[in-house]
């Protein structure tokens, strides 16, 4: 096992953590944490592998399956300990996200596609398991929410592919760059409640029949 | 760039306007607009090409990604223009989703799946990108309300399988004519509210417990 | 067509009819049946075929198609009669979830997966469907509600890969053996609400802000 792949166990067993602690409600079993814990860990680079074509990642890897369920059941059994640590745990996913989010967007590049198809699989990469586990859970997504949550990835992501492009960096070094840039943002959404402001927030004008949506 | 294409990216544009005009809500910043456009715009199209093992469409063409960023962009930045005009937006629609979904089932004809296949497909690119922005909006989805939505797409499926296969007919002609099917119930449900009649229509007759659903 | 392949339909039928008569609801129409009969009765195996990176198992064969839309509508009309049969029903539907989850299992292990992505394989087949639907209908997903759904499939897989690797049992013996654990623990779970025991159940301890959720 690699130390790069340890790192990425450990991120996969912050998000179902973090996933299971944001999603905990009344009359939840062990069973639906297990459930919880691996789609907001592994469902974003789940999405990604299904629309790319490629293998699902965890298929040769089952460790994240199992690290993300321990994770979940650790949290069922120890649930004050993992919130006394929720602001910390929050910090952590955040680079964790970094991480894997310019993973997936210097993979995708690898891959061949093109540079805006890697900006956006590294914005399914970050987002999707959180949505997907909100889905499951009944709890409004993100999409719903002021807060910065795909954005700094879309900067980040914009910045690894701009700077690759240049040529004149060392990949690690623009890796290094973008997954910075990203924890920056989300550090700061986190601390300050960064949002957007006001003027590219949606304020309705006025009310509009739903009778004919598609 | 074929003019086949270019219709369907302004297909595409109306697509991304009318799905972030029906989902707009208080607190949604433009960041939720794009992914909102993008979902619809491209979901049900993904869906399909997941379920065929196709590659997904908008990875070789990424103009379909910018396209509906872009007027989902526009359409925050100049919403009371576009909810000026938001009913010829809806039948153009309607004519939009007729094309799409006809190339869809000749398409999936064209790879050699069933006739049933073809028209499913062709169900599912028209409603899988308003089905998925609802639940990701935590609106009920087309399922829980009447209105023919999926209704005149299944009868245009069906007319085009069944005169591609007496074999009397030009392709095109074929096409058209489905195509004037879907838009022409879909302008009728549009403009007279048309739906199933009460006896098509569920009325429950009694409670049943929920307790043991699966 | 196959015994087996005729069980199979069998219980794609039941699954459909249990599956609409669970999620009926005022305003719903025959179409809307249609797509929820199909979504519970084939969404399950859907889901596992696109992780798994294997065709979807009903392009090839429609029947599991018009199986479920054909029970979909009969239940829309005559919806008194299979009300009046639910508890059976439901009984029925324990012992088809239990066959295909096992088949589930087999097949995965049969491709080459590791036993864990067998088990969970049969777990993605066992609830995906339900789990579509409720999303799809705006209903609670199992993963919110007490009682023994994903359980009794994952001990049913747990008890197939580890008699198998055994190596001391003829394949057919041990799939009965499963299929008959996963359907006695959900008959117990329909008969006597089974579930988990309260310290296994979550309690809140402490609200905690959803304002940094991911």
């Amino acid at each position: 096992m690699s130390s790069n792949e340890i790192l990425f166990l450990i991120g996969t067993g912050v998000f179902a953590i973090t996933g299971v602690l944001a999603a905990a409600r009344q009359n939840m079993d062990v069973m639906s944490f297990i459930i919880i814990g691996m789609v907001t860990a592994i469902g974003g680079g789940t999405l990604r592998d299904l629309i790319l074509g490629v293998r699902t990642f965890w298929l040769e890897d089952t460790a994240y399956l199992y690290v993300a369920s321990a994770a979940a059941i650790a949290t069922f059994f120890f649930e004050r300990v993992f919130r006394a640590t929720y602001n910390a745990l929050l910090y952590l996913d955040a680079l964790a996200t970094a991480v894997f989010t310019v993973v997936a967007t210097e993979r995708t590049l690898h891959l061949g596609f093109a540079p805006g198809i890697a900006v956006l699989m590294g914005v399914i990469t970050g987002i999707g398991g959180g949505i997907l586990r909100d889905l499951l859970t009944g709890q409004p997504t993100i999409l719903m929410r002021r807060g910065l949550y795909m954005t700094p990835i879309l900067i980040g992501g914009a910045v690894y592919v701009a700077l690759r492009r240049t040529g004149s960096f060392a990949p690690l070094q623009v890796s290094l760059l973008a997954i910075a840039v990203i924890t920056l943002i989300r550090f700061g959404a986190i601390h300050w409640d960064w949002a957007f402001p006001d003027w590219l927030t949606y304020r309705p004008r006025k009310s509009v029949s739903d009778a004919h949506r598609r």
